[in-house]
């Protein structure tokens, strides 16, 4: 197209893409690109603008490494993550959020009743529930990858006092679909900010804050997997998390229980918990792979 | 907000800026994340193809330098860079068109009639024309800096063989508006195929190629600064250029010149061009700054 003009110029890149254009890419491709330039052509996009982006841009790149994603992090930021976990969400099942970049692979499987808190302070607290389909019957087999933050707020990959695996499990659940171990109440912290993503925050007048949460990953045969938060009722920041990961069927609340009180068998503490504790219990439903 | 959804995600983005937030920055996070989000809902991005894009944007920051500035390729071959050009071109000025990166700056100022391809071979090309204002009167002080390819395709920095500012130079007109040059006529090439860019192009099966063009930028007092290309009419990529730089005003018929007509004075090869040559004239308008 010779005469390319701000009416026509979405129409040229369509035209542009040869006929052996994977279907589906070419159909991402042309909303991505219809949506970037009504973008423009709404805001009237300037040049010094254009240029503060590609600033940005190049910006997240000269940070980012194996070990940091930037652009997950604007991605994050921008909502535009949590919105890839929404619309991939099947209604039943127990919503998506964020994977976040803190996970680590080839966690060591725990047994069931494992205490994930080790020699670490901090009250205990118990997390138990079913893994279930959308029918309600338990998932044998169903495998539960699952990470947090230790009572100072980092992950193992961030701390260097944390061996490799710390706050880090699989655990398999039985015929019945049950999960159950011991840790303590994970802790809010905040996203990087030394980067782009932190510029963003600054100028937008946004903290930089994540309400508490347990990571999981959920497989199972024939299921799709789920990549998932549990947050907690009375986090400060569950209404403000920067990264846009709080959806409603996955707060739940961490109830006191009084000394004594500890179940008395089927977990590794059993028996050596005498004061107060905490009890949070999920279960988690996972969607047919075929659905 | 609690409870975040696909519904609600974005005025939850809305909800977050700070009072104290830029109102244009306001304006332009919000067009940009509404219409990232509309992009997510309308194809239903999957997460493997989320991945793929964060893959291509790490890469293309991998790939960056100073000297290379793949974020601004991957905004070319999107059309994002020639929208930005196209709203912001005002009608009866002459358009805008990429600035593209191989632009140097701090060129050396060349007289009216200057030999630009100095001891190059190739046929002659005379360049001539006149700064104008919306008006038609010539602008006195206009400068216009002019780049473009040695006849072997390359920039001066791409190429070993050039000096810095080998085909640049700056010439600043008199009260007459008029400019006039020398050279050889530029070739068609290649955008860089090695990074991002070039994987987007494979894809989609689109070629690399961009038609043949003389870049300038035309800067006088009082008026906005023009960045710009002049296009050659019968070159083969004019109706495919792979970063929708052309536009119907740029577009410039190269006329062959039979032998012994070259002007006999005012030019530095005045008496020295004996065969062929060709011409080509083209005006440059304006836009007063307040327009």
């Amino acid at each position: 197209m010779r005469n390319v003009t701000k009416d026509n110029i979405t129409d040229a890149f369509q035209g542009y893409m040869g006929k052996d254009t994977d279907p589906r890419l070419k159909e991402v491709l042309m909303s991505l690109t219809r949506h970037l330039h009504a973008f423009v052509k709404e805001v009237n996009l300037t040049h010094a603008e254009w240029e503060k982006g590609i600033e940005m841009l190049e910006w997240a790149g000269e940070i980012s490494d194996k070990e940091r994603h930037e652009m997950v992090l604007l991605s994050d930021l921008l909502g535009v993550s949590s919105l890839v976990d929404m619309v991939n969400t099947v209604p039943g099942g127990t919503s998506s959020s964020v994977l976040g970049p803190f996970h680590v692979s080839g966690a060591p499987p725990i047994p069931l009743g494992y205490d994930m808190k080790r020699h670490y302070q901090g009250n205990v607290l118990l997390a138990t529930g079913v893994v279930r389909d959308m029918d309600g019957n338990p998932i044998e087999g169903a495998a539960i990858d699952i990470w947090q933050t230790a009572p100072n707020g980092l992950y193992s990959s961030q701390d260097e006092e944390q061996d490799t695996y710390s706050f880090h499990g699989i655990q398999t659940v039985g015929a019945d679909g049950r999960y159950a171990f011991t840790t303590v109440k994970p802790v809010s912290y905040e996203v990087p900010t030394d980067g782009p993503g932190g510029a963003l925050l600054d100028a937008t007048g946004r903290h930089a804050w994540r309400p508490s949460h347990l990571h999981f990953i959920v497989k199972a045969q024939g299921y799709r997997t789920l990549v998932s938060e549990v947050f907690a009722a009375d986090d400060p920041y569950l209404d403000q998390d920067a990264v846009f990961g709080v959806r409603e069927d996955l707060v739940m609340h961490y109830e006191d229980m009084p000394a004594g009180t500890f179940p008395d068998q089927g977990f590794d503490l059993s028996g050596k918990v005498e004061g107060d504790w905490l009890r949070v219990q999920f279960d988690l439903t996972l969607v047919r792979e075929t659905a």
